[in-house]
């Protein structure tokens, strides 16, 4: 994605509390107090300028959503969508998947959604890729035993890759579309990437993978 | 694949035992004297009119070959190659896939290759699919520990089924391809039916698969 320079972006979360968590250290164990209810919390990893979080987060109102965006200048796209449509199951956060272990216990997250992640094609630039094993390994600890990942892309080598390395990891794949558009999949929720990319006629790829039980 | 009766097939190959192998029960445990060497056994499940195993069989001339496939209508048209180029390394079988415990140890294969399965696409006969579990567990039981399945097939049904159905029973993936006629992979010998359907525009999947280790 390119990237405007906005000075204003960081200003703007700031602006909007009830929809931008600005302490996420804090909320480890509570993001059931943060929400006001005990449903289960989905987030998207990666969650550009929102449209599927906001979206999924209307169709889905007994389902909590957090979009995390490391980008500040992406993500007041996201921002806007919340401020728009008002949606309060839905929230943001603007960190580094890498942190995601200092925001969350074990198991407070309920699905993992990576959609259209940064392929990083260059193999020396592989451990970027948001299913590489140690990315993997962060999403494992904040999930419940045999949580899910429910992943998109429109990059070929990408989704090569994934299943790769989630079967390694011992993940289990429990649905997978290699051409998700002309499946017979009900209710997906199209990014803005996803549009654009298969409007230019992109196949879409989608699975479903489970972590392996520690019992 | 439409088949034509031909009631003179079975004489045939009854014609050129050096080919054909006639009694696989007595083979097991001994198939390096059948082919007369100690080089590895490679196997083909429903090899069809043999282009792939006889081709494979002359590029890798330290690697025996066995093609194996239930039709003897069809088969006949694998035997007319080996007649024609004198391959000493490749040899028919005209058995079911569900016997093959019966002819081989376990071990004594070493690679199963599977090229463009019947998909049976109605999921009421995904049993009969050769990516079905039973029929996993019948490689597992001929191939040595950690042993591996190469299989591609144009079929985009079949290929999100067998990677949902080799990981639930454990398998590594350990090479993907989505689109094996515009990737980078170098060596592939099409069979027949590979060549038609990719000249019709037919995208080519494959997958190395490896069973998970049992010490």
């Amino acid at each position: 994605m390119r990237l405007k320079h906005k000075p204003w972006a960081k200003d703007k979360l700031n602006d909007f509390p009830q929809y931008v968590i600005a302490n996420p250290e804090d909320c480890n164990g509570k993001w059931n107090e943060v929400f006001g209810n005990d449903h289960p919390l989905y987030i998207e990893v990666g969650t550009g300028k929102g449209r599927f979080i906001t979206e999924m987060a209307k169709a889905n109102p007994h389902i909590n959503f957090l979009g995390i965006e490391v980008y500040e200048s992406v993500i007041v796209h996201a921002l806007d969508k919340l401020i728009e449509s008002e949606i309060p199951n839905c929230k943001l956060l603007s960190v580094n998947a890498n942190d995601l272990r200092n925001f969350f216990n074990k198991g407070e997250v309920s699905r993992v959604y990576l959609n259209f992640s940064d392929p990083w094609p260059k193999t020396r630039h592989a451990k970027r890729r948001l299913t590489y094993k140690t990315y993997l390994s962060i999403y494992e600890d904040i999930l419940p035993d045999m949580g899910e990942i429910h992943f998109k892309t429109d990059n070929q080598g990408l989704f090569e890759y994934s299943l790769i390395s989630m079967s390694h990891y011992g993940m289990l794949l429990n649905f997978i579309s290699l051409d998700l558009h002309n499946s017979d999949y009900e209710g997906n929720i199209m990014t803005e990437y996803e549009e654009k990319f298969s409007n230019k006629g992109s196949r879409i790829y989608r699975v479903e993978a489970q972590f392996p039980s520690k019992k």
